[in-house]
């Protein structure tokens, strides 16, 4: 039940899909979510793929009096599409660059442009102290055969350090975003796990959406239905997730999501379903045995560690997995760059030889000689530049791999003080294995 | 006076110059290093310009009793050359690296490649949490006409904005590394007066080391006494800072320096001065005022912000110098390339009036038009890589300033409900202007 001092706050988020010149209807697709959002008044509108400043400048233009402070966080080539609305003064912003974000000649897919990164931007509603973070993830365009998953695991595991490291002193943290994971998919339970960030969708008291939460839905016409196979109706892979602190108890009172169709519209707000939480904030006097925030994060992942290890275990695998494919890329790169700087060399020895033997013949017509020529120096210039992403690939893969190695390290020492898990803080899930595992942290 | 409940902690930090092969006397230097660091048993070895891993490996092998517990960070090309090595476990790691680190064709500056980053380690110290971040920034090549100031100044804000926003869970904050900056410079500032974080050297209660502290001496033999002109006897770039929270009092006891030789030895450890900090830890009870280290930070904040609004307003002018400075670059590399391409037009478009007016001679030799057209495209894809990267520059400027921009609204905004900045907050310095900045946040 809502106490007298509750602080209601409505969040939404929504992939806005908004490539302008590709997107269909951009323009017009844009007007309604203004439209709609000036009249909604939700406290939190947390926004993604907007990949204009020019739209957002618009937007902020319309939400001039429904939501007055706003913020546009600038990453990459394009940007990185995200941006907050707030009704409530934002007082501090930050932006966390994923380490990992596909390749850049990956062209036609365009995530190592779009600068993925998590924003953060510190609000205070009332008198509490709100960390909210929007974010979009390396998106999944094959699910058999998912080249991007080491990096969209790397970057599911920087998020979960950026919000628990930054969200120490904040009241309640809310996270909204496309996450472009499964609600079971690695990186979201890794996410969850470890940051005890909860799920709107299954929090929630109240439902009105589509069937099963699904933000990607086979009715909406700007999918195409082949993209989903085998997930006939839809896929969930957008979320409003948060959590409260010691000073605060968190509640979804109602969640709801858009169902493709726009009344009165021939179109829908975006490719992705709209999504809208309404969460009640109930302050309450800091519990006696958890000092502050942290040291009760502390405790929950003792409990929780069980579960932990063996998740942080998978990721690790997958890390594993990423950096044996850049190794591999790596050594191709080099071998094609040496054969090229061969082929240079044989040819400039067999050019040389009418010089050494005046008189003798040129071997070569000119014409091919250039062509040849050109044709080393580019393959030489591209393994180079190739090298050089993917070494730099491979240390971000093994910094994680190092941390996440530290971290199963230190969880399994805590595990040792704590016998068995806490069964009171494993609410989501049981843990799989009480034993800690026999995953040796040093190797 | 100490109580009985203070830990101490002893603090080293050293660049160690370590690039393998360049670097002069890099292995037996390493050995040195190795020798005394566990012989001295520091409780925290903050160690920068690590660049080879074999080199960490080393260490860390030659460390393991005296210091167990050790992170090395990865990232960019070669790698950030950061490493922690502890004598207290290590909980947790976490590595932010800048938006802006020099330009990769200053390939002989060599900064880009480093990725330089801060890294932050996790640390109980007894029943203490110390988030302990070891990192190194941009260097100065010239002073006079130092173009990666608006880098540095970037790199500075990002340190302080990853410092503040991961501590406010931490019972003591510890950075130590060449931060590449003079006391008083502006990225200097900046971080002290954001973050509250205190300078060994300005609180040490005993100091012993070279004059003013200098950590970049003339009198160490691998340094070239042309680069410190007009400082001749050397700056002081490195730096121990620390502060407290809301649970903990800290203090510099004392404070030293090597002086460039080392005793039985014919060279010094590196190129900069080592440091080292003994600090004290009081715990007290939590002040009865702030409930936690935010609510405090945000305090401060109010008291020193007439402080911090002059300094955050100096440093978004120099980030727009920058700003201005990559547009022209890009301009010029747009204008390049649009020549390189009309060139090449203008070189097919004489190549085939041949073709089209057949019989008439080609008034190209061959071998000139090969070399031209590969000229054209070398000057094409040189733009096109430019054009990417300077775009990328542009974002993360505009994104800096964009957020400096939030942070004096957001410090006027508390400024009108401070008339008087608080004197007992403004202890390190005298707010240079009691009056709110007449400086218009919103343009």
């Amino acid at each position: 039940m809502a106490n007298t001092d509750s602080v209601r706050v409505r969040v939404f988020s929504l992939n806005c899909w908004g490539i302008r010149y590709l997107s269909k209807h951009c323009p017009q697709r844009y007007a309604m979510i203004g439209d709609m959002l000036s009249k909604e008044e939700h406290d939190l509108v947390l926004l993604q793929e907007v990949w204009s400043e020019k739209d957002y400048l618009s937007l902020k233009k319309k939400l001039c009096c429904s939501h007055p402070h706003s913020h546009y966080f600038k990453s990459g080539v394009i940007g990185s599409g995200l941006a907050i609305f707030s009704k409530h003064r934002i007082h501090d912003t930050f932006l966390y660059r994923y380490s990992l974000n596909g390749y850049p000649y990956m062209a036609h897919h365009g995530d190592w442009f779009g600068g993925k990164a998590v924003g953060m931007a510190v609000i205070n509603i009332g008198k509490l102290t709100a960390n909210v973070y929007v974010t979009h993830l390396h998106a999944e365009y094959c699910r058999d055969k998912d080249s991007y998953l080491p990096h969209r695991v790397v970057q599911a595991w920087e998020l979960q350090q950026f919000i628990r490291h930054t969200s120490a002193g904040a009241d309640v943290v809310i996270l909204g975003g496309d996450l472009n994971m499964h609600p079971q998919d690695l990186g979201n339970r890794l996410l969850r796990a470890y940051t005890g960030l909860r799920d709107s969708y299954v929090e929630t008291a109240k439902f009105d959406g589509c069937e099963d939460g699904i933000t990607l839905i086979a009715d909406n016409p700007f999918i195409s239905k082949k993209e989903l196979v085998p997930f006939e109706n839809g896929i969930r892979i957008d979320y409003i997730l948060f959590k409260g602190s010691s000073k605060l108890d968190i509640h979804c009172d109602s969640m709801s999501t858009t169902k493709g169709s726009v009344p009165n519209h021939p179109f829908p707000y975006s490719d992705h379903e709209a999504l809208t939480s309404e969460l009640r904030l109930d302050p309450h006097a800091p519990a006696e045995t958890g000092s502050d925030g942290q040291s009760k994060d502390q405790e929950c992942a003792a409990g929780k560690g069980a579960e932990l290890v063996d998740i942080l275990t998978e990721a690790r695998t997958e890390v594993k997995v990423g950096l044996h494919c850049a190794e591999s890329m790596r050594y191709t790169a080099t071998r094609t760059g040496v054969m090229g700087l061969a082929l240079l060399i044989l040819e400039l020895a067999i050019a040389a030889v009418p010089w050494l033997a005046l008189g003798a013949e040129q071997p070569f017509p000119r014409t091919s000689f250039y062509l040849l020529a050109a044709l080393c120096f580019a393959i030489l210039l591209t393994t180079f530049l190739l090298y050089i992403f993917y070494t730099m690939e491979l240390k971000s893969l093994q910094g994680a791999e190092d941390q996440m190695r530290l971290a199963i390290g230190s969880l399994q020492e805590k595990l040792r003080g704590f016998p068995l898990a806490q069964p009171h803080n494993a609410q989501r899930k049981p843990p799989e294995g009480e034993e800690p595992s026999a995953f040796d942290p040093e190797e």
